[in-house]
């Protein structure tokens, strides 16, 4: 990610999140010669080199900005407007409980808007994977773009076909199905999947979570977990304490699995990988 | 760590979850002649090597257990045991929310189990390194035993000193406080932060967060977020989904800041890091 | 109910709350001559008339106990030990939010232990009635000798008989179903219900909810509503305040509807009641 | 209540409540010769006589209402638009856990706009009575309207004054604080309750909490009890069940005690109230 977390001095290059006194946002790359049009007036990347993260700018029409580099998070919740169910209270414990680390293959259906594809890509790092399927083309031209802001391209395969042919891929470590019928498709899951790998999905209403739930049993993955994030704010008010009035009640049942070896009479039914570890 | 995440085949040092049929697991190194007792029987590790992960096995006595790569989740579940109030849907949130990623420098006072120390080892990367502190050394060592199994120790620095004084790093992307009073630390953690670095903290009561919240309006602190993550877990049964009858209410409540240069008269206040952008 | 809660002074008869220094409580009518046992000594009933409510008090041993009168909320936490699900943060929404006041006809089936029954003959007072059915006549003499010892039976008619086959009742103001298949009653539901009247029902899975749902759909209730009551509970330290480390965190989801007069073809399944109005 | 809820067939006189068919209501008395102007058109209400309860209506222009008998949280529902944070369920448990039953007699502090008032008044009868304070005669001749439109009014005694010196009434039964600052009538509060009774409060912050439990404990409360009551709602969908995007997170922590007799030194702080009891 072009965000260099060690940095303390602004650079060309930089990813720069630019708040006004307001609290909006404006998350940019530091392009040599750009600059940012606001309607508080205008920041010309130049003048910013050499400044300290966390200095207060101002734009030529004297209106204060705070000068900052954006956490994946703020960068996530920025991609998220576009759409997804998908906040970062989800992500984080989904990248958590499905162990995605550094040097995890990972397929994703579908791709969205990309805001978990870069929680995943920044995830895995280079020396891991982010297989990531749509069956609509115009979507994951979306998620390639907010991809490519972050540089973060050469960790992600984007794919736009029917996966209820299958995956490209094998013996993956995890995969994670973000579509409205998961059900249709544990069978190719498991085949994508190694053994013993991680398999997760969120779906908004109970019906489905049932209709998985079902797919899932039938298809010998264990381990089973159901649970929703539910994340409560409160008013940072030291003498006034208290819950945000508030609150987002839902955004999705997360569903984990791990697909077991058939022993005995289904054992035939077990599609293993090739012996491909090094 | 030492679980290489794109293996299919059990190999000599991996780290292996054994599970019983009753749930109960055990996370364990499969050394070279090693072995597991357990009141079911005993697992020779000579005889897992080769074999697929999510093989069914079986102790000397026959009794069946199941062979899985253990998740982050699940090594961080096993560690908690010893007493920290951290859970995973905690972790998972601070580490998105503190932009916690490869490459990141990050102080944590205290170690305690080292359960948080593991999850900041792994995210962190051989790149970036985690700084703990503790001022009970038993304490840590305990720690320092755990991030030992999994082969992390390089990636952190252990320090048992009163941080009263202060941290021993400067310019550090983000400090983690999980201690019962950390409104006496905030100078210090914010001298030792990088302008614009993120701070967190994880605390019961709601008095510990109203005097936590003044301290940081005092030390010029901004975007300060006060929350709370709750997981409610459901019954995995398709045709009778429920939640579950009980669930954890409270771990704590999680606070977080950044601290923004002084402007003006408090600006000799500021402590600026050496240039040591690369 | 033969708790006179005007009283300030203990009167023979009265309903009482004696509660140990460990919180063990004794909810007990006070009949001249009676006593109780407890592992902690005798208390007699004779030395109670005339002190005052609140009064520290002892046993034969010199045990300290609390005299207390006993809250609605506290004898319905008392009966429900005996099995049901229903709890008084569900009660009270339930009676709220069904209308039931002073002078209401409700239908309740199945009776369960009486605790419901018990809400419900307090709030509907002498003027209003409670017609309760169960199929197990062993659960309904449960039920009955519960609200025997509260003196309330004159307000409730216990039935033990297959309520598909109808209600005896027409008219009714309000009919809860505790039972758990009441989509297969919602027709003799409609029939017994006055037009406009309240239906309420209380179900643990979401697979039963959805089918409640469809069948109300399907027999013209409108103002469908579906919720859940959370209680949160919170350890009352002042220093110290934080939320209970657990809570219960399902005890069922809450169905109410109401049922419309069907207008054009479906006009002639209204099954109106004669005109009783006073 | 003017709400007969017996009733099956509309009378003048009677509470209604109108729904056009975008769920917008109306809760009004239907006086005769009265009649109801909307936007949608004019309803007599003389042509409402004889109807039966659940009629689909239409206005002069052929719009559709609904016309339906309003239940206590419909109507305290419609009086909460006035702006007091309590919601019906928050009083549905307040009244069972502080035991407001037929016959209760209950002060209140403050009045607000009245909507808790119309809950006991309903709940206590024309046995009970209820004795509301509200330091602002102007918020409290807007309680008088709204109890005076249920013809409620003979159950409730509105009293304007500073209550620093105490209440007009002694040993009643329960006692309810609404304001900002409980912890500074908890003295006057405990003269005012009889031994044993019910004291509770609403309250916004932790910081609130906090010192009223301080204050309780220094008055001799005992059975203290801090909680909070949240209500989810689902779209009650049948094949796509869900949780509401967003719920109201909160409204306020409910705190409870009851004043127990002191003991010992304490023993010449008890205001006994004289022997009243029939």
């Amino acid at each position: 990610m072009a965000t260099n977390v060690k940095q303390t001095i602004v650079q060309p290059g930089d990813i720069a999140q630019l708040i006004d006194s307001r609290g909006n946002q404006h998350i940019v790359q530091l392009n040599p010669n750009g600059n940012l049009q606001t309607h508080l007036g205008q920041i010309n990347f130049e003048d910013l080199f050499g400044l300290y993260w966390g200095s207060h700018i101002k734009t030529h029409t004297g209106k204060n900005f705070l000068l900052l580099q954006p956490s994946l998070h703020d960068i996530l919740i920025n991609i998220r407007r576009s759409g997804t169910i998908m906040y970062p209270k989800d992500m984080g414990y989904i990248i958590l409980n499905m162990n995605i680390v550094r040097g995890t293959r990972i397929i994703e259906a579908g791709s969205g808007s990309g805001a978990f594809t870069t929680a995943l890509a920044v995830t895995v790092g280079p020396e891991g994977h982010v297989y990531s399927y749509d069956n609509r083309e115009d979507i994951q031209s979306l998620a390639r773009k907010n991809l490519e802001k972050l540089g973060l391209t050469d960790r992600v395969t984007f794919t736009s076909q029917d996966i209820g042919y299958g995956f490209n891929e094998s013996a993956v470590d995890a995969l994670f199905l973000d579509l409205s019928n998961p059900e249709d498709y544990t069978e190719v899951a498991r085949n994508a999947l190694k053994p013993g790998g991680f398999f997760g999905s969120i779906l908004p209403t109970t019906n489905q979570v049932s209709r998985l739930l079902e797919a899932l049993n039938a298809h010998n993955f264990s381990f089973i977990e159901v649970c929703e994030i539910i994340q409560r704010h409160y008013k940072p008010v030291p003498a006034r304490l208290r819950p945000d009035d508030r609150l987002t009640a839902h955004t999705g049942f997360l569903v984990f699995g791990r697909p077991m070896l058939y022993t005995g009479k289904g054992s035939s039914l077990n599609k293993l990988p090739d012996v491909i570890d090094s």
